[in-house]
């Protein structure tokens, strides 16, 4: 193997490019199996895989500073910069993240995940390196999908006007995550038909010195291109033409299912459709009715239709009724306010840890409008996710901001009542906290009329202690009253509070008549959420609170068991804390 | 005068073009008056009059929605819509925002205060037209200031990909609050130079339809033009160059001066330098002197110099020490972020109600990272703003982000302390709160090691009543001490936190020894705030607390002194409230 000798980028530069195109074959099989064995993203690195090698093989890293966007594309910078033992040895399949990560290595910059963010953090680089008057090439590597981010354009736009190098490689393999949305998408699509000698350019008319490679799976093009823009003193953009999924016929023809797959995917027969009842095939079943019956509802959703099951041909029988507004978020809550202002009912779904990417509109093109639009929050809750990808953040972000009525079904049932109400509901921007775990069918009706705000529900009435069990901890709620009867002999009172955004004052109230101790379980972080606000208000009481929820810390694929434990969210540790309360 | 006849924009439609440009000085005149009178934005609408009569004379508002951007040259449009007493008669000066605001106005459509988000909103509409097959007209309103701020972006890329009617006024007066920064500012300048027939052009290579106006106060070019593209099926930009401050020659002049000016600034002297020193007086003296001595320090700020201090003279003074990114706030984090991740040493200042923009940067591409960035966060506090530029949420936004430092300054002395620790160290992203109010000096030298986190300061010990005072609120705890003493008797405890981002968990254990009351006092909403996370901790314990700080909720210039006795801020109601919980 040529791989055997290339332990770090410098071992690159005493191959040729034979071996180089040898060693890209290499470090292709090495990706596919170790993401089918893992699940992983696979088009976007095989993708890159010879970009990568040019990169390494022209720049000196780490002296020259490499930015990935997303880096869910890194896995041939890893095998390149001595971490390929994560990818010849299934033993260490899960030794490195799937992202950049400096602790792993010198090569990585940054912790990065979220999208559109390489070219502000090059320009800060660059514009750091000037100021200490030193020498280094800064280069951003950025897909086509993440131009579309409103973060990307602010970068490009600010670095355009540095005086100095940057380079921004733009991977492009025209594809997002699904298909691209977006006017950029036509100006791309005829500077890949012109070879990039279109007058109309997108990247010079904001000032950027343009060059164009029309294979960039061609390791001696780029490597040509990329000589001919190091030490460059001006900011100049290298328009790469990639083919995503290179290299595995599936990944190449499909590319939506192959950007990131589970692990096995390879192996696995076609998949029929899927027979489980999920929140996401119920979520898509209601939406599908909704569109047919209502030409005024439309679906809204920035890039990320497969993650929450909107499949194409789901998207395909929507048609106009569908909007793909590419990565955008600021634009889609902004975009989906207004049609929710003029009379259309938008359902705008967005993930948890995306929807960071949005407070402002939520607050003020949302919020302060009053807009009826309902957004629905998937994912959200604690997980083992990356660091970049956690989703424990969105009920203090969103729940804090004042009209907007959040909600938190713990069943199907009111899952879908929370949901047809909000659709056509004029007064309040609803946002639902769609469950992300298993679904919790009570098999009971849900006859709560939610225009009757923060009305929480007690399912269960007892005494001395009061479950409040937020959303997808309503479950966890049912255990711990469970175990509070067989092990405390305490006939605790559960409560399914249902809003996020309010307290019902009237109810808590009564609570203190017999109750000494009320308990919060929330499916996110303690700091700003959920149960602050019901200890805030027993603050002048002799009513004891006890909150349940996660840390303010940025975990990292930490098991999830480990979290339970680590935040006292087994029932075991909640009777523990109620024991030394009572 | 011809504004006699003028009560809804269909009576424009009446006049002719001779009268319309009278109609355009009686309008410059009354604006020039009553801004004068109540202070305001006085260049944008100046010089965006005859765009304003233009619209309204060729499309039909409001079937025709006309979206404005920022929203603050948005007078002389109040004056054509049904609202010219506010401008006519001095007593109904305070009757009308200074922004778009649908409870005025049917031509209103949004609430809107916050940049670059026009297009965005604007698509919406026209995608709600297409849903319902309707037939009018969508128009937005950006100045070349707003277009470099993400949302507009992704805003200008969704809508140029619709295909039908969407009209993008570009208001081009070379000038964003102060001037211009960003790569697209070079494409706007060509398309002024040549007219709008330059082929780099950054709207067509999105995808717009493209015209240019070279006289945008030009009353018979722009009805020339607005009438080629009403009705048009598809998305067009009109480039439209006007001068900012027209018709008031000092406002042309000095085009950031004049961008917003106090009452009476046309009434007074020249200024001559500021003499009280004021939070950003002494701002501006240490980040000069700090710049000088040490070249690594650079100061980043998002187009906002002028609100915070950074005169053009002081701008100059720092040179490539200074780094004005334009508007856009997600960018200026990541940027900053890499900065202090390269050993730079930035400081970025930020207005609290702004720092809204950038929830996502300041979670990823910052804290994340741990970049050891100082971020100043100015204004933030309860006031009588408007409700597009309250300052009450930055403490519930920044300090429930892991890893952030949020610090909150009580005097002079602190203040400098906590800058000078925080650009030194390179341990964690810190935050400041600048007080916003007059200064508190201390005069005592401040000593504390910053280093060690979360460390609240007992400033006067007592018993019974404990008051934890944050930042610019410390003084107002110090007032609430003094009347317990003197009205309940009550030798109370004063606390200085100092940290917002973390409890001192051992001093608040031993308040328990002889305190049966601890009292939070914050300049900012209770919600996800700083008191929630003392109320937390005392959950399981029989200390009783009490939270003070605002409501979540809009206020829209309510007097400071209602919202006071509203969120019971005053010694009076604090007392009040504490003789209940005692």
């Amino acid at each position: 193997m040529i791989l055997d000798k290339i332990n770090t980028p410098e071992d690159l530069k005493k191959i040729s490019i034979d071996e180089m195109n040898t060693l890209a074959d290499e470090m292709r099989q090495l990706i596919i199996k170790k993401v089918n064995t893992t699940g992983g993203h696979m088009g976007p690195n095989l993708g890159i895989v010879e970009t990568t090698i040019a990169l390494h093989y022209v720049f000196n890293s780490p002296e020259d500073k490499i930015v990935f966007d997303v880096s869910h594309q890194c896995y041939p910078h890893k095998i390149l910069t001595g971490r390929k033992d994560g990818f010849t040895n299934p033993e260490n399949y899960f030794k490195y993240t799937g992202y950049t990560a400096p602790e792993e290595s010198a090569h990585d910059i940054f912790k990065v995940g979220h999208t559109s963010t390489s070219v502000s953090l090059a320009t800060g680089l660059a514009k750091s390196r000037d100021l200490r008057g030193g020498k280094e090439n800064v280069i951003a590597l950025i897909g086509d999908g993440s131009l579309s981010g409103g973060e990307a354009f602010e970068g490009l736009d600010n670095a355009a006007d540095l005086d100095s190098n940057i380079i921004i490689v733009v991977n492009d393999n025209d594809m997002s995550i699904a298909e691209n949305h977006g006017g950029i998408y036509r100006n791309l699509k005829l500077l890949r038909e012109t070879k990039g000698q279109a007058e109309v350019n997108f990247f010079k008319s904001i000032g950027f010195d343009y060059y164009y490679v029309d294979d960039g799976n061609n390791v001696q093009d780029l490597i040509e291109t990329f000589q001919k823009v190091k030490d460059i003193n001006h900011p100049v953009v290298v328009h790469v033409k990639t083919i995503k999924g290179k290299g595995l016929p599936q990944a190449e023809i499909n590319k939506e299912a192959f950007h990131w797959i589970s692990a096995g995917a390879l192996d696995e027969k076609p998949q029929t459709a899927q027979s489980i009842e999920t929140y996401n095939s119920i979520t898509t079943e209601y939406l599908y009715n909704k569109a047919k019956e209502d030409k005024s509802f439309i679906l809204i959703n920035p890039a990320t239709p497969g993650a929450l099951g909107f499949t194409p041909e789901f998207r395909a029988k929507l048609g106009k009724q569908y909007m793909d507004v590419g990565i955008a978020e600021e634009h889609a809550v902004a975009c989906s306010s207004a049609l929710a202002k003029s009379g259309s009912k938008p359902v705008l779904a967005v993930m948890s840890s995306f929807v960071q990417r949005t407070y402002d509109q939520l607050s003020q093109d949302l919020a302060l409008n009053k807009s009826p639009l309902t957004m629905l929050v998937f994912w959200g809750g604690i997980s083992s996710a990356d660091a970049t990808h956690l989703c424990t953040f969105d009920i203090p972000l969103i729940s804090n901001i004042p009209n907007i009525v959040y909600l938190a079904p713990t069943c199907k049932e009111e899952y879908l009542k929370m949901l047809s109400w909000s659709i056509e509901q004029t007064d309040y921007p609803v946002a639902i906290r769609v469950p992300a775990d298993g679904l919790i069918s009570t098999g009971i009706e849900d006859t709560t009329d939610y225009s009757q705000l923060n009305k929480f529900k007690i399912e269960e009435n007892g005494s001395e202690v009061a479950i409040i069990a937020l959303g997808s901890f309503f479950k966890l709620g049912q255990t711990v009253k469970e175990e509070l009867a067989a092990k405390m002999n305490i006939d605790a009172t559960l409560i399914n509070p249902k809003f996020i955004t309010g307290i019902d004052k009237e109810l808590l109230e009564n609570l203190k008549q017999n109750h000494k101790l009320v308990i919060t379980l929330e499916n996110g972080m303690l700091n700003g959420g959920f149960g602050e606000k019901i200890t805030r208000f027993y603050g002048n009481s002799d009513m004891k609170v006890l909150n349940f929820g996660s840390k303010k810390e940025f975990t990292d694929r930490t098991p999830i068991d480990e979290l339970y434990r680590r935040y006292h969210l087994t029932p075991e540790l909640i009777l523990d804390d109620i024991k030394n309360c009572l």
